[in-house]
């Protein structure tokens, strides 16, 4: 190539609090080659994650953001030119490609797809939101048929798989979301048996009243309010599974963690246990199986909200800190 | 007997912060007599326990105390009276005689031991204090060879055990404490590779400077900001250890947790696991037996920190939270 232009949203200033459009700016680059052992992909669907925001506040898993650098972000797209070996034109792939239209990656960080796979699958129920919450709910939370497991964040791209998959293990779920809306969406269309807004006023009321024997597994998506109250309802031996802690992306300073830690930990037994999917890819296959599987048979759905528009990106992100997503968040570019 | 009196320290009312002996008063009771099934017991020592405090404080593992009640505590004594199976005048035993100089408790709640053991080893390094060092340093810490751990309260009666027993795994042991004398003692007696008084103002620099390669196994006896700094000087897959919570004890009101909580457990995929020796007694005898032979090598030393005198346990539980104890506290009657 080495013609045409390649848009690209580029993180332009550390929010102080909730990240909106002004932080980001649009850039026009030239479309870049690929050299050796490198492949250029055009992107078609770019990820949402709530992952983002903690990339632009810290280091993290990953080195922190810095003002200028291309927006990070997964995506699925199509090969354009390839300077590889196993890669040709016309492949599907996914990778890390930023928030962009075209990228370059050397392609040892490809995934190449099945054409017949749906790409929203892809950066969903089968990518890193999927593995994702299969790993965290069966391997780190270890539920057990009969027990009660609470997912918070329960209508995020996570949190909706999670529940789902603790109901297919035999468990009681229960999500907390915003709106009654989200509520109804999660216990009518994905089977969630009690959803609850934590934003009402007597939320640990009705949390007690939904797990009127205590909770098991809790599922953490975000920090805050609810780790707190949940902390005070795990039954003895409890698993806290700590995946993300949303509720304090866009805090201004670190807030203090729960009062039951490390009270409750030790006269409860209650394990907390953070976990990053990367530490289970050993054993992605198999579970890129059973996801697929459970679609098939009916038994998991993998809502996805699909917005169209390169330009959309910077509000879509905004919006998912809104709570105005139901399931996996992308953007069709 | 029926005849004879038998002081008693009640426990009268609830302490707002620190406990001191104005919330105990001595009662002078008749001797009881052992009914069927029982067994009256003469108590020689009676041990001082951080954990003392939580039970005055809330539910913990076992019901609060209530004003009025016989001080809860451990104690070793000989066999008065035995209406029961098993157990014959002169036999040495142990079990939860409360903080009295007689006791009266059915057969199943008494453990006899060889009349070989020193009954402070009963009370300490083998009972439940070495116990809850090692299960919970070796089973819920797996601290591995080459290893960095750091111990808190590390000069009370459990750290003092957890930190040997993590030298003997091969791991860099950092404990901290309270004062020059007792950090001193930490390294010069005990084999600590490192101990830091947590009262300095430097105390976040100074456990960097102990632990350069950051710490593995963080075993946690007093929360606080203690388990604040050492989350933040964390490995990836770290343990934390909790084990107690000594800092909050004697708080009016519970405090927050860490701000590490959750963030920390997600980024740096910690686990921090609760446990109360109790659940691991199916291994009790492997344990005791383990500690036995350490102490027995000469690679296990046992410190305790014996006052004489029954009138002096309040006096020894205020003295305990004030930091004045090397290893394990006990009251001779």
């Amino acid at each position: 190539m080495g013609s045409g232009i390649n848009r690209q949203w580029i993180y332009a200033r550390k929010p102080e609090a909730a990240v909106g459009p002004e932080h980001f700016e649009l850039r026009e680059a030239a479309v870049p080659d690929a050299r050796a052992g490198e492949v250029l992909v055009r992107a078609t669907l770019l990820s949402l994650d709530p992952a983002s925001r903690a990339w632009m506040q810290a280091v993290t898993y990953r080195p922190m953001l810095a003002p200028g650098d291309v927006m990070a972000g997964w995506g699925v797209g199509e090969v354009v030119e390839s300077n590889a070996e196993g890669f040709a034109r016309g492949d599907l792939v996914s990778g890390e490609f930023g928030w962009q239209e075209f990228a370059v990656l050397p392609a040892s960080q490809l995934a190449k797809h099945d054409k017949s796979q749906r790409p929203e699958h892809i950066l969903g129920v089968l990518g890193v939101t999927g593995l994702t919450a299969y790993f965290g709910m069966l391997d780190v939370g270890r539920p057990r048929p009969g027990e009660t497991v609470l997912v918070s964040g329960a209508a995020g791209a996570v949190g909706s798989i999670a529940g789902q998959i603790a109901r297919i293990a035999g468990c009681r779920v229960i999500g907390t979301t915003r709106g009654a809306e989200k509520c109804a969406w999660l216990t009518n269309e994905l089977g969630f048996d009690a959803a609850i807004d934590y934003r009402t006023s007597d939320f640990y009321r009705r949390l007690k009243a939904a797990a009127p024997k205590g909770i098991d597994v809790y599922f953490d998506n975000t920090g805050g309010e609810v780790l707190a109250a949940a902390l005070g309802r795990m039954n003895l031996f409890g698993r806290v599974v700590c995946c993300g802690n949303v509720s304090q992306y866009e805090a201004a300073a670190p807030a203090s963690g729960p009062a039951g830690v490390p009270g409750f930990l030790v006269t409860k037994r209650i394990r907390m246990e953070g976990f990053i999917v990367m530490d289970f890819y050993g054993r992605r296959a198999h579970a890129e199986a059973a996801l697929a599987a459970w679609i098939v048979e009916g038994k998991l759905k993998a809502p996805v909200d699909v917005i169209a528009g390169f330009d959309q990106l910077p509000a879509a992100l905004a919006g998912m800190f809104a709570g105005r997503n139901r399931g996996k968040l992308m953007v069709r570019v």
